[in-house]
């Protein structure tokens, strides 16, 4: 055996007992997030950052970095694909991970279990207080390992964000926010001052748990979802995760007086794990099916929740099932009642409930705070936060929150990092882009309206998931639409389509 | 630092490192139980026999081994009386295990993980062939893991009963089922050509899912449960976990046409999650908490379960809150009607399901099936089980399974180890002896009926619970109630409560 297959063969035996970790890992943050008591929530986390650093140790040996460095300088001789692309992903670990000791990996860990179970609190009590000293621990942490980072970029947000969105950087986000906002505001402007009356009056009629539940199951089924590799659970704030190979987890959450929120949540999770139940399987004996990144994975989710769940053929589509599972809801509530009521664009203060058109704001504000946090080091008054989230709030839309967890504590991202929020934004970008190539192939709204996912989840698959775990952002987004990275095929969509519903 | 000192140290080091590989086993095991897809079941049962081999390959490191020896050796220098049961069940374990290598324990979690699959499988089609092979692995490993170890008793079935139910042997099931069977067997004849009339006609009106999760809340909520320490979940079969120590779980089921069903699972589990929920502190930094027998919980689960749960007074304490919920069934039922319909004696085919009267003899049935498939070693014939089953079925009570679900399927017991069933009978004579020392103290009745939990779980955790992890279960009996052992006052219990009952 060659040195080089000796290197691969030594590694990937390493990293199946880091997978093992892992996935012990994945089932502790599940439980925690859905069933865990709140007496038991600290113990749960020390085992979780017990076995973390037990798969992080694994990874600093000697002879496995050697492997590693050795396979990266020896990645041409690779005849494999899939090798290659472990090859590069190996070295960018080690890169992140290289002057990062056990002991402030295990800090790490421990910090930010605690700012989650803080966080719970502080939101429950709308103080914001709870969670500060949190917060500015992560940050702390978050900066230091952006300046150990040997790859680290022209910032530490850029190494943090590059870290979500590899090969895209702070100035791509600002040029493209840029020309959302030139854009959005002037046109959000004329919504608001349309006469159209949509008619919402409906929407907060009460539904019980068990027929959410129901009907939750019934737009996993819709969707193509496999039940038998994967199953669904409420936490508060819903999320996907991958278990294993085999095992998808999403959750939703059924609140009695906004039975649409469990509808767009699952489906948004539910395309997350279409992504993941659909991806090549050598992903898994190569050890890359985490590569994809997240802005190529909230393109997928919210491809699924707004082009195709907010579109006219999918609530034609799921109209009858709704009328059947909540007869009190759509009592005289006919289906166009129902297609405008999920489109109306109503400046609001939570991003997650927040409509398809004012959701980029939502990404800039937290985008232009989390930046902020992040490069002003030691300089930055975490207290002050909470008002500069309102500031903003009260900017760009115009509202301000009445407490901290309908503000700056409302989302969980920040109890493990900064550099997430603005993958929300560029998925959208991403999936209005290979909308426009997929439609050129099929017609989207038929096979929507005839309940054909069987034809989308297709073309997804081949298309857009194949080769996300092989290929940077810029590279898979040209390689599916032929067409550099653009937020203008977005910005024409909700031009076009706000432009009809609101009769401008 | 005396080397006793020492030694003790080192030991609880490396259990706190076992304890974090075992709580991580503990949730993938509820998780494989509550959620995991059917697909993902495999990898889970993979990841959790890695953990299992970690934390036993910490065990068999030569410096702790020596530790554990020498603590033995000097247990008497010991002042703490914790530590004196820590060097008793140290060397317990070193003995059980001492001869079992680290890839025989990994090949053990692998198979009862297995089996478990297999039984799922197996349950669902009626079709004990799908377990068979399973079931006659792991009876190919408790017999040899019966005779690896170094205390090994008379017979591998005693070993195996030992090891839940220390210092008692086959010798004494015998006994104490001799006088069951004496005592029963002409009761249960009696109690069957009795004139009188049980109205059970409304025990199968439907009811909802729904309704039976609030009724579970409200049952645990009454007996004390603590939810801040503890959650609960369905699982087809109930069950009870200790996650960690402020983390204890029960489950459930929900019968759509049998809401009595639920009721007594959740107060039999919840019984189980009050004494872990109750335990004394000290048994954790000891490292004791596991040391208490499933007999002795078992006594506690069928204390509330049986002489609280199926009492006139709990049933007039529930009835209003049942009839509020199942409004339905209750329509036209009284509380007497209520409580009768919950004390009827009826022969059946699923213990779980069974009269607290007859299910002594779903316990003797099994009790002689699995000491001859132990006792039997490699003679034994697996594919003749079913036919055995369903014999010993009709000769202690009459009827007959149609098939193995209803049969030798029906409980999980059997895909991790023998020896666990007769624990259930001993659980319902301890309890028997020391309610009637309880009811010197206090009117148990009159607390039942006030629904002063309180008091029934102080009592509790004085005098059954604070002890159990220190004392082997004929000491701890002897210590409650002042007598030895005895099924005298179970079988008194039952002859009175059903004499009355069935107008004898």
């Amino acid at each position: 055996m060659s040195k080089l297959s000796e290197s691969l063969s030594l590694v990937k035996k390493i990293l199946s007992e880091v997978r093992m970790y892992n996935q012990a890992s994945a089932v502790l943050n599940f439980d925690m997030q859905t069933i865990c008591p709140k007496e038991g929530m600290n113990a749960q986390g020390e085992v979780d950052a017990f076995l973390s650093n037990k798969a992080f140790v694994l990874q600093k040996d000697a002879a496995y970095i050697e492997a590693c460095l050795y396979i990266y300088d020896h990645r041409d001789e690779l005849t494999d694909e899939f090798d290659r692309c472990l090859a590069e992903s190996l070295h960018r670990d080690y890169a992140r991970e290289k002057n990062v000791t056990p002991e402030m990996q295990h800090e790490r860990s421990l910090t930010y279990n605690k700012a989650y179970v803080n966080w719970l609190e502080a939101k429950k009590s709308k103080d914001f207080g709870i969670f500060a000293p949190s917060l500015a621990e992560v940050q702390k942490i978050q900066v230091r390992e952006a300046n150990l980072n040997e790859e680290r970029k022209e910032t530490p947000y850029d190494t943090l964000f590059d870290g979500y969105e590899q090969g895209l950087s702070s100035r791509d986000l600002d040029d493209c926010f840029n020309e959302c906002k030139a854009r959005l505001v002037p046109l959000l402007k004329r919504i608001m001052n349309s006469k159209k009356k949509i008619r919402t009056d409906f929407l907060s009629r009460p539904v019980k748990d068990e027929a959410q539940k129901t009907c939750t199951q019934y737009l996993l089924e819709t969707m193509g979802f496999d039940f038998n590799r994967g199953a669904f659970a409420t936490t508060e704030h819903p999320f996907t995760t991958e278990i294993g190979k085999n095992d998808i987890r999403v959750t939703t959450h059924y609140y009695p007086d906004m039975f649409y929120s469990n509808i767009f949540s699952i489906i948004h999770e539910g395309g997350h794990a279409l992504f993941e139940q659909n991806q090549p399987k050598e992903n898994y004996s190569h050890f890359i099916e985490f590569n994809k990144t997240m802005g190529m994975h909230e393109s997928t989710s919210r491809f699924y929740e707004n082009r195709i769940g907010r579109s006219r053929e999918f609530i034609s589509l799921i109209y009858p099932k709704c009328c059947e599972l909540f007869p009190n809801v759509f009592e005289g509530v006919s289906e166009q009642e129902f297609y405008e009521s999920m489109n109306t664009v109503t400046p609001s203060l939570i991003r997650t409930e927040a409509d398809e058109f004012t959701y980029t704001f939502h990404i800039i504000i937290r985008y232009e705070i989390e930046k902020m946090i992040v490069n002003g080091g030691a300089d930055v008054d975490v207290a002050a936060l909470p008002k500069l989230w309102n500031d903003k709030y009260a900017e760009y839309l115009g509202i301000r929150p009445a407490h901290d967890a309908e503000g700056i504590l409302q989302d969980v991202h920040w109890t493990s990092g900064f550099g997430y929020f603005p993958t929300y934004a560029l998925g959208n970008m991403y999936n209005a882009m290979y909308y426009n190539t997929m439609n050129k192939q099929f017609d989207i709204k038929s096979a929507v309206l005839a309940g054909d996912f069987k034809k989308i989840n297709g073309w997804m698959t081949e298309n857009v998931w194949a080769r996300a775990d092989r290929e940077s952002p810029k590279t898979w987004i040209k390689n599916i639409t032929g067409r550099d990275f653009t937020p203008t095929d977005f910005l024409d969509y909700l031009e076009s389509k706000y432009s009809e519903i609101y009769e401008l």
